[in-house]
């Protein structure tokens, strides 16, 4: 390694991706040369395991990482339960761990008796029953489902003490397998008149929502797999919506029908909840795309260094518009930024994890991401974000998050 | 679409890959105008959900979807649970399912006193907790772990009648995250003479292999993290050896040390087992790479074709020296092939999702994929490979595998 790998790559000690461990940042415990620790064998090896299991589950030591759930004491299945974004790495999320956004609970469908019905302004109405739909040609997409409604804590004045997933965990990753909405549309045949569809899932709130008929002939799929298995009763069981890059509210669970029509159909989920009020009383309405986002998982809120030395901060970029193209960090509250490494594959659409190298000589740092997508846009700065749109804007928060770090290497969430 | 589209591809129904579904290959139901279908809700509209769960699981009536256990019933311990890969789709294994091989049972770690030796022919010897290890650098691979034994009723002198997750179970596909081991032998500093590294297992057969040291600084990482959260426990759990690429054995779990020296161990693991005999009776050893390979998984041996018209045939390619070039499926026995599509992304020494378009006429076929690898390895007809290697090779079948589909729609394994 030549010397310049240490050679800071911006201030408060972040150093250029190369930078590895060596010239005192050394991790390991050296051994004395005689030591015998390889003779010590723990008591797990002294006795046979336990057998095979058809279906397995995390260790039970892990069972601290767990969504957090936030409900409705007066509806118990009007909520959510968040994603542990601190707890985990890479860019898959387990299937277990996906967030939930319920508005009536998790219905118990029973897949012999459901299926999807297009109608509404369309050549000839057709439905589909769940093992038709098998037969169909199939397209898998790695994309992320974030709610409109993630990081909404970000508008509060002042800066609410929580985790990573307890804050911006409304947002999972995984492979959703299914048919190509095209392919159905084109069997029903949308008249001319047909621009939008209203979806609708078989929840006991009946959620629907409306959706723009172009995108469903984009990349819109029916999705029957998540994670190489079908899906999750919470996520959709049989059948779900995927509109990759599009706000979570559009993805229906449990869809049961499209509705082509020549109007949206002003549904609660588009009107009075998932609309964004602007500073001056006016709201934003079909939103659809969830704009450019990063956020550092490590160091974050609720851990605390223990030592000075290298740490690698960690985090997720993503952007509903395509690519990440790049994300940056700061380790001094945005004065300077360094490149950060993105873990191939960078995908559209898709959750892409960051790396940085960083060396905390033990003082005061603010650390922050910003993401860049491919289409140019920039992560905003918190102040910039509120500048444009106000205090009340509710959804699509996507400003830059801060963490402190004091000099007792605890760190917290602030606004800098 | 243009008329083309439906011209064959090649022989027995096999369409070009733009076939849709148009012409007679419908498989909605039409409904008269004035079906009012979507007026009927069904009971679980009618009912509030279930609550927000901390840990989410399958369906229950996806309860079938389950690893086939093949114990030996003198040491429960001992044997496979296999994955199965009919009942999938994509191209991650949902960890739940993740194969798995143990000698003697999965031990019960625990991970504040587990951690990682290296030592032998190194400068320092150096240990790492689990704890450490969560500091490092990390880096992700996305990549398929295959035993060395899979497919191995292949060898059989006649074809055995079992379905795709029974015979070829045991590979699986996951994102491993964890530190890149040449991070690690860096700072234990190995000596000149040092080309093997001893890795042991904390089991209770204290599984032991030999790995070449260049593989090790090539891409091989310590696993912490597998689709997203923490090693599942009979994945190694709290740490495992990925060796991308190579056969299962080498992937270490649980792993505790590395032992570096001038020379393999001849562990019975690769001397007894995991060696190839030879038509001459002399054994292959060390044959670490995972050869090309590819299996249609629909439709497949145990599945009935309903009806005539329209299938998907789907499955997996993938190979242990980069990435899957080309597939090519055959519904006549390999008289005639049609290039398959291929799932993006095509990552390298990951499994890769194929689908080609058929049209079943209802007269018998036989199915076939056959992989090409980024080398321009072909997968062998089995014949050859019986050929060029006999028939008690035991290790690394990968020929071709043919499905006959009878003019009822029965779907069995043959030889041909």
């Amino acid at each position: 390694m030549s010397d310049d790998a240490l050679t800071p790559a911006a201030g408060g000690g972040l150093l250029h991706r190369r930078a590895l461990l060596h010239r005192g940042l050394v991790l390991a415990t050296a051994l004395p040369a005689a030591a015998s620790a390889d003779e010590i064998r723990p008591e797990w090896m002294k006795t046979p395991g336990r057998p095979f299991t058809i279906y397995g589950q995390p260790s039970k030591h892990e069972q601290q990482v767990i969504r957090r759930i936030s409900g409705n004491r007066m509806l118990p299945g009007n909520g959510v339960a968040m994603t542990p974004l601190e707890d985990l790495e890479g860019f898959i999320t387990p299937s277990g761990l996906h967030f939930e956004r319920h508005h009536n609970g998790v219905p118990e469908i029973d897949p012999a008796r459901h299926g999807l019905l297009i109608h509404g302004k369309v050549k000839q109405p057709m439905q589909w029953s769940v093992d038709r739909l098998l037969r169909y040609p199939m397209a898998s997409r790695l994309v992320f489902i974030e709610c409109g409604g993630n990081s909404n804590a970000g508008w509060h004045p002042e800066p609410i003490q929580r985790g990573p997933g307890s804050f911006h965990g409304l947002i999972s990753c995984s492979e959703w397998t299914g048919v190509p909405l095209s392919l159905l549309l084109d069997e029903a045949g949308a008249d001319a008149g047909a621009s939008w569809a209203i979806a609708e899932g078989a929840d006991a709130f009946a959620m629907n929502v409306s959706v723009p008929l172009a995108k469903l002939r984009d990349d819109a799929i029916v999705a029957l797999f998540q994670n190489g298995e079908r899906l999750r009763p919470e996520n959709g069981y049989p059948l779900r919506l995927v509109l990759p890059g599009w706000e979570g509210v559009l993805n229906v669970k449990w869809l049961r029908r499209l509705h082509l029509t020549s109007e949206p159909v002003m549904a609660r989920n588009e009107t009075a909840k998932y609309t964004e009020l602007q500073a001056d009383g006016r709201a934003r309405q079909f939103s659809f795309v969830m704009e450019v986002k990063s956020l550092i998982t490590s160091p974050s809120h609720g851990q605390r260094l223990k030592e000075r030395g290298f740490h690698e901060i960690r985090g997720y970029a993503w952007s509903g518009r395509g690519k990440v193209r790049r994300v940056e960090v700061s380790a001094d509250g945005g004065r300077s930024w360094a490149e950060a490494a993105l873990q191939e594959p960078v995908l559209a659409k898709c959750m892409t994890r960051f790396r940085a190298a960083w060396r905390w000589d033990g003082s005061p740092a603010v650390l922050k991401s910003r993401a860049i997508d491919a289409t140019g846009a920039v992560q905003p700065e918190r102040a910039a974000l509120v500048a444009q749109r106000g205090l009340n804007g509710y959804f699509h928060y996507n400003g830059i998050v801060a963490w402190a770090v004091d000099d007792e290497g605890a760190v917290t969430h602030v606004y800098a």
